[in-house]
């Protein structure tokens, strides 16, 4: 993986990490619960997905700078108040990085698995496993039915179908980062439609 | 495992997933939600055991028709009226063939752990972890206490005592066929007889 | 290890176990469930740092008698009052045990992560999770926010500095049983502290 996933996964790690401060917060933690949280969030599907796969070692077990990085993102949030997380602005970003992170979450799933020769129906269930993991870990422990479960605006949806583009990309041909590129944008224009309209599976 | 055993594990990851098809309607998930519910109920157990166990590629990962058949039949139970899942009929049926997968699945289970080289008393805690595992997760996901730590008919008991079954059949030199028949058939009965006369553990 | 850690090991065991005891008759479980609550509550956090690290067998697979240990106790634990377990006094023993569980299970946790190679600050938190992670999923079986996320006395900080009290040991040339002994020191005197005079992370 070059330097530009690379840098969207950092992005996710860190913007998955947000969503949960927020909800951590909200249910009156401390910073060492933010960070254990952030922790599950932000790396619970990733870790999952090497689980499953029998990928040793951990990816955050190997690149310890992850964990590093999100001690740093729960003191820094721990000092930043409640409202700002509540800003309508703030709101809209989060849900657009959220949609990023995902994207980029379901692209390195349905990467690896592929690599390690799953058929690809496997391989984009590997996607929206590493997607969604994390978060469904988060509503779990804050005592909540986890979000993706619900009736939303195709969160876990627009993970499979950018899984599957990831993988069409790859085997007609497509080189990697094109198609993490591809399983990105088309997990992100999606969501983002799906939420601007508040399109909802009819079932 | 013959074809007789591998229909009984189909059978088992079908009723299974009915089970918690009706539990997700009733909290008003989507095609998605349903599905995802799906997967973890019927391939939780045995996903589970293979970790444990270190045995990989784990089952749905290989056998991927599995993940599809559950896709299947989410669709087909999202457009079932939920009446249909609560008739009086239904519920008898249901609670008869998940008594069927249940043992099936602690055989297979016990089996492979004791095919590892496991001690029978870790052979049978992984048939019933196998068996109930997929439940706990459902029931962990819906936001309830789970099904089988609460005092109820024997569930996680019959497990137990079909999971010792299988292993003496095997170690007093039954053949595995034989010994699969035997756990499923004294699980299935002890489940029915505790259900139909209200048996509970004393303590 | 030597016999003193074992014996530590095993009184960990015995005083998760404990813990959930209580939780589970409080929540009307029967022996199945009790069991299988002192069995994830006291084998979770070993399992998952095991599986994380690639360690197989699991801990209790290899030594099947932790889990016939944990059957015994459940059985007697069921014959004994609630009252029993509400004791003033028996709440301070619990308390004064459980800090010792959890510093001998970080020390096991820091010790294992630290011997496979990984950088002190992973193995720092692999102590963690393998002294917090068994309570964790205790209290989400129970439906409720998992007490160390909570604002708590410090509870997984004192298995965190615990687990850099065994780092800092060993690597600047201490024996295995002196660094051990320091860890499990450092958190149970923090811990205790903590309780007493109600300290908590000012974040």
């Amino acid at each position: 993986m070059n330097t530009l996933i690379k840098t969207i996964e950092i992005l996710g790690i860190i913007v998955f990490s947000l969503t949960c401060f927020y909800a951590a917060r909200k249910k009156g933690m401390d910073l060492i619960g933010v960070y254990s949280l952030g922790m599950v969030t932000a790396l619970g599907g990733g870790s999952l997905r090497d689980i499953i796969l029998s990928r040793h070692p951990l990816f955050w077990v190997e690149h310890y700078e992850y964990a590093v990085l999100l001690l740093a993102l729960a003191v820094v949030s721990s000092l930043v108040t409640q409202e700002f997380f509540e800003r309508r602005s703030m709101v809209h970003v989060v849900l657009a990085l959220d949609a990023l992170g995902l994207g980029s979450f379901s692209a390195s799933g349905a990467s690896v698995a592929d690599q390690l020769g799953c058929v690809p129906f496997v391989s984009a269930l590997l996607g929206v496993i590493t997607g969604v993991f994390g978060g469904v870990m988060r509503d779990i422990i804050c005592n909540e039915i986890p979000y993706v479960f619900q009736r939303t605006e195709l969160y876990a949806t627009c993970a499979f179908v950018g899984s599957w583009t990831y993988l069409l990309a790859v085997h007609s041909g497509g080189s990697d980062i094109t198609a993490v590129i591809a399983c990105i944008g088309v997990t992100f224009i999606l969501r983002m439609l799906a939420v601007r309209y508040t399109i909802r599976l009819p079932i």
